[in-house]
């Protein structure tokens, strides 16, 4: 068999000191392009979701501090002003680790670093990040795609591709692999309110790779599994805690417990860099709440009420008695979910 | 105790053959009327939800019957205009009962008038129709109310309000029946998409009413369920069959095996017109798909994408073993439920 890697789009660039990415934000309508070298404007830029996705904000922010020891390398306090680049960008988004995972490794490379190597050192290691992201990604693929039918329906929700990971994507990233292999899938996309992920971002990024994707409101996911027109359902992460509770976009806690009514294998796909061995369950997992205008308004374009009481969690914590298999760069792990520390997954 | 009867809006008027209703979709922004003695206008309003709530639907039908009878009044072939009226509008829309309900009862009226008294029948029918339907959602309200705390939570979906019923409402009946008895009600309002009945209109009516309201989007539920915020779920129904299997807005099945999972009531509230011993199961109810402009674009003001695959069901089938209690005209019914003809209700 012709085993053709699957091509996809590249959200975020680096040049000699500058980060260019997409903004997501204005998808699928245009596709716009920021440049920059200033990391607060990449720290607004993940804050608004310009930048999304829990491995991209990840790379985002290491290139930022990368983009950081350019811009000040004559700088006479260079090293704190980049700190306290890394001291804030940590902080963009609460509930993604990899965020904090990423500016770790920034960090360990700043102190191990002298003045005069702190540029081509930080580049080196937000580059690193970067490909090992992808490389990430291709695993991901590997192992997951055996677990797709040859003629696979499969739910997700929110975007798990190219556009959140800067590789092939992770839940995205199994459908990607398995139909490089000849595997025919099909995608229901859960249009994921209220930023709508689901409908701008994944149909998108699905049509462009000419992947069959159908669309459906986040209610009617009830609906589809009592159809039985699913085979499996795959999610992304935001965080996966040390007894494999798993944080992701809001509205997967609901799918899952649908899932295992309807007896549908439920997994996760995330880099082994979204585990954090250091949060023990999803109760012990930071919820990021967001603004009402959000839910009140879409994208300043049209308002569905002037004003009303809001409540916007962004995550929801999956228990992980109902996830059949979390699938990352290093194999599928199957239940009971015991990540004690990253050097041992 | 001083019991004050709930004030509501009205959404549908009537007066010498003609008929004034409220374009519901143009709700909250701008309160519009429209006005007419035209059956098919009163359809095209039914199909577009203009007009809905599946009560308020069938008053709206046996309205716009009337108004036939009085703008044909004079015209040699009135009985088959009627008659023509009458077989178009039962099928305005598929999966509420109460339509060809009330249909049936405008038919039954037309069968046993005498050509010079169709007019006299008709409105008279139509009128005892809307008020039974106004008497029963008291009705409701006044069995319904006896199961809310005095300090309640209560969780729902979509519009069942004034709204939805040319009454007090239905879910929204029992939650206004129960402040007018002094009890504290705080509702949580799923937004309801595709066309957002929660936040446009029942956050919209509770506002006015003085009711704390509180919106969130329809994935968010199992969140707001995880977080003990709910005592009880009430929702409407546009149909119930035979065993209690509930047809209502998609979403609604999610949220009742959510209520399960939680161990939190989950309630149906309907009037018994909505009861549809005919239908043995919700197996047999049809389940009406809408366009899928509905999901892309935002009431023609924004577009999410410009084109892609959607499913766009309307109605969710809950089971009956996930319904705590029907709370109806005639008092709540716990299961097994067994509905065999209307007249033992």
């Amino acid at each position: 068999m012709n085993i053709i890697e699957p091509k996809v789009v590249e959200p975020i660039e680096w040049k000699n000191g500058w980060v260019r990415f997409l903004d997501q934000r204005l998808l699928p309508h245009s596709e716009k392009w920021i440049e920059t070298n200033d990391w607060q404007e990449i720290f607004k830029s993940i804050e608004n979701l310009s930048i999304r996705g829990a491995p991209l904000i990840g790379i985002a922010a290491a290139l930022a501090i990368a983009a950081e020891a350019y811009r000040v390398e004559y700088n006479l306090d260079r090293r704190s002003l980049i700190i306290k680049a890394v001291n804030s960008l940590r902080y963009a988004r609460p509930t993604a680790v990899n965020l904090s995972w990423a500016m770790g490794k920034m960090l360990d490379t700043f102190n191990n670093s002298s003045d005069n190597d702190l540029v081509f050192d930080l580049e080196k290691c937000a580059l690193a990040l970067w490909q090992s992201e992808k490389r990430r990604c291709i695993q991901i693929g590997k192992f997951g795609e055996k677990i797709i039918p040859k003629d696979a329906y499969v739910l997700t929700i929110c975007n798990t591709g190219a556009l959140a990971t800067g590789g092939i994507g992770t839940a995205l990233g199994v459908v990607y692999t398995a139909v490089s292999r000849g595997k025919s899938v099909e995608v229901f996309a859960s249009e994921t309110r209220p930023l709508l992920q689901g409908s701008r971002l994944t149909a998108w990024e699905l049509k462009k790779a000419g992947i069959p994707v159908t669309l459906i409101v986040d209610s009617a996911t009830g609906w589809l599994l009592s159809q039985n027109a699913i085979d499996l359902c795959i999610i992304g992460a935001d965080r996966i805690a040390a007894n494999g509770d798993t944080a992701n976009k809001i509205g997967s806690y609901p799918l899952a417990v649908l899932c295992q009514r309807h007896k549908v294998p439920f997994y996760i796909a995330a880099p082994t860099s979204t585990i954090d061995p250091d949060t023990p369950n999803g109760a012990e997992i930071p919820i990021e709440h967001r603004q009402k205008s959000e839910v009140l308004n879409f994208f300043d374009l049209y308002a569905v009420i002037d004003d009303a009481e809001v409540l916007n969690p962004a995550f929801d914590i999956v228990p992980a008695e109902l996830i059949t298999g979390i699938i990352t760069d290093k194999g599928i792990f199957k239940p009971p979910y015991a990540f004690r520390s990253l050097s041992t997954i």
